[in-house]
């Protein structure tokens, strides 16, 4: 045993930094017992240090200047909670070129730096884990790295941003409009003030990268990845997806095919008797599909301060067990292979389209027509009624699993047809039409 | 790196070996770059030479005899499938004693020998892992000793016998009677001719005490858990289950309290919403609950040959990972207190009772003196009718949260009753009474 006490340095005291520090005094002798020697918290930096703070850390701990942690030699392991790309960036490259080892929770960063931060791990010969930037507390990225590491993954589908899941939630419970719910939300501190980051998916698409990155051992980076936020699903939408047995869930998505990996997020109608369906509110659940253990679930809450702790203080105490004992990390980067990743043109799936069209005899051939000609075949018709005095007749078509690009052909004929007024809605189906 | 190849030998190519063996040859390829070695299966021991498998071994790498495993100076890791305690658990103290790691799908013996078997690695040095005894191929032990390592355990619960769910899903969608279903079970291979490891609740009681000692890092060995099977339940019950909103389960469940651990199997009525009660056939679910992370869940196959191979060849991966960079293995048992087992007349549950008693007035007010007397609160009354000619009555009781002993102190008191003809049921209540 080379070392009885492991010193840890944390870059930011915001929520989950003080989940962080509160977990680590609060559990520290059981965690004492598990690492086989004591993890104490020797710097946190703070913008500001005369604030005051929900968690108690001794103010000699406290600094406001980085590099009392960066260059702190005591300092064995750096835990990066900022969040953003810099000074997040630059901060862990600095620690790692001198020796420490790093945990963080910065999805942004790993999905659009982890080929740079994981190959600066390699060489500078430390570890880093990022379990908490995906699912919060819920353990899925050390599962997929090592408990299904003997299984070749060929799926994986999951709800992982429980702003978004908290706000369809709502809208399929009460009725409400997205903007309604979205103001809701914000209030209740389940979205930001600029939500744009949740509800236009560019939270679920840096997850989903991470995770797709692991399960393919493929690099993916957030440029990899299409995705649509839920900001256009509208209360009718969610109305018909429950008359045809569905209902709307933000999903991530990513498989791998002979022809390549598709990675994507977008509002997902699936059946309603669907497991994920039953996910609510902020909760995240993760499918993943292995050719051995076929499909397993990851579910819990995906966010907070407490989960997201528990994941980093999971992180540190891994890392910690392998400095007490001597042994250098040696599962940073899995990304063995190079998976070609498909374009969102060339993916299949089925749809629903929700359009407006004039209310006359013919008009339901002559848009089946068109979906005939691009090779979309249908599914289900759903014409309930008219608008505006029934010159207007809103039609809802669900697809079989066809070619996007051969949907958005259709797609672009029927909106030069005279007969269509506007394409109202188009939301990908997944697990099966019925 | 100090090796190149890592060999393994194979005790026993039943279905769970011969799935080990299919795997590690078939994602041979993608092992070998998540390792950074070779993994070969060196040697598997079968009982007849000559008998034909289901999975191609070549010729020359089976053997009858144990010691081409055991006394092989070439093999690093022995996997032991036969299950049951002997000849399994003298052949892993030997392989542990000669220098190999062991990879165990050996609940049986987790439970009633673990910390034998963990002492002896301790001691020889070598790694044992055994994540396939819990939940086939559900991540759950390493997911609970890893990544929720930042917790105190509050509360395992869960479905972790797929025979006895696959019979209790039948009996609750078909309303069929127990003796029933098990011969339709046993005749589609999902329980044995002899049924009485799963239906006795034998096989979840291991499984709880291995998943108990880790989560709360304390030794339970089998002893330890009081369990029942789900033999007594009858259609009956989950009639009336139904009618109270509940679904019966056969539940694991291991809680922690100030004043100790309890550690029970039982036939368990949780509330249809319940998450679980959504787990159907031969399906497992468990939820962790802890301090920091909340609840979380793992849901999956809990058994078979590829699923419960996939945890195997995760195992094997892990510790030929250490051996490829001559890493000693430095998580083996985790039991680093000692905490007092409540005995079951010591927990405190609700329950529901369903009893035969004489149809005249009075009889109701009378029982439910006898439970009051007995500090069990009475939360509600069915009533449905009668029975052999209007002489019998049948009656429901759901009690609150009392504890055991005061209910079975009454139940003594309510048999000795002239106007009681009988105890028909007594299946407790958990997730709230309503």
């Amino acid at each position: 045993m080379s070392k009885k006490q492991i010193k840890v340095g944390i870059l930011g005291l915001g929520t989950v930094g003080s989940g962080t520090a509160r977990i680590l005094q609060e559990n520290g002798d059981s965690i004492k017992l598990k690492v086989g020697s004591d993890i104490k918290i020797a710097k946190v930096l703070v913008r500001d240090l005369s604030r005051p703070r929900a968690v108690e850390i001794p103010l000699e701990a406290l600094t406001d200047k980085v590099e009392d942690i960066l260059e702190n030699p005591e300092i064995d392991i750096v835990v990066e909670v900022m969040g953003g790309i810099e000074p997040a960036r630059t901060y862990i490259l600095k620690a790692m070129a001198n020796g420490k080892s790093i945990v963080t929770a910065n999805k942004e960063l790993m999905a659009k730096h982890g080929k740079e931060i994981l190959e600066a791990a390699e060489k500078n010969h430390v570890a880093i884990q990022f379990e908490a930037s995906v699912g919060g507390g819920i353990p899925i990225i050390r599962p997929m790295k090592r408990c299904l590491a003997a299984n070749d993954i060929e799926e994986i589908m999951g709800i992982i941003n429980g702003t978004t899941n908290y706000i369809l939630t709502k809208m399929t419970d009460e009725g409400s409009d997205f903007q309604e719910v979205l103001a809701e939300a914000q209030k209740a501190g389940y979205a930001e003030a600029d939500p744009t980051a949740d509800v236009g998916g560019y939270d679920a698409a840096y997850k989903i990268a991470i995770l797709s990155s692991i399960g393919f051992s493929s690099r993916v980076s957030f440029d990899d990845v299409y995705f649509e936020g839920i900001d256009k699903v509208t209360a009718e939408d969610i109305e018909y997806a429950k008359d045809l047995g569905y209902t709307i869930k933000l999903l991530a998505i990513a498989k791998e095919s002979p022809e390549g990996i598709e990675i994507r997020v977008h509002p997902t109608m699936i059946p309603s008797k669907h497991p994920l369906a039953a996910v609510k509110d902020v909760f995240n659940a993760i499918f993943v599909k292995g050719d051995a253990v076929g499909e397993v679930m990851f579910y819990g809450r995906g966010a907070g301060q407490m989960p997201t702790g528990s994941a980093i203080v999971a992180d540190v105490i891994d890392i910690a067990r392998d400095l007490t004992h001597d042994i250098q990390s040696r599962l940073n980067c899995t990304c063995f292979t190079d998976k070609k990743v498909k374009k969102i043109v060339d993916i299949e799936s089925s749809y629903y389209v929700r359009l407006d069209c004039s209310n006359q005899p013919g008009v339901l051939s002559q848009i089946a027509g068109v979906f005939g000609e691009n090779n979309v075949g249908l599914c289900s018709v759903i014409q309930k009624g008219s608008k505006v005095g029934k010159e207007v007749a809103e039609i809802v078509w669900v697809t079989y699993q066809v070619k996007e690009k051969d949907l958005q052909q259709a797609l672009k004929e029927l909106t030069s047809l005279s007969i269509v007024q506007q394409i109202s809605s188009v939301i990908r189906v997944e697990g099966g039409v019925h």
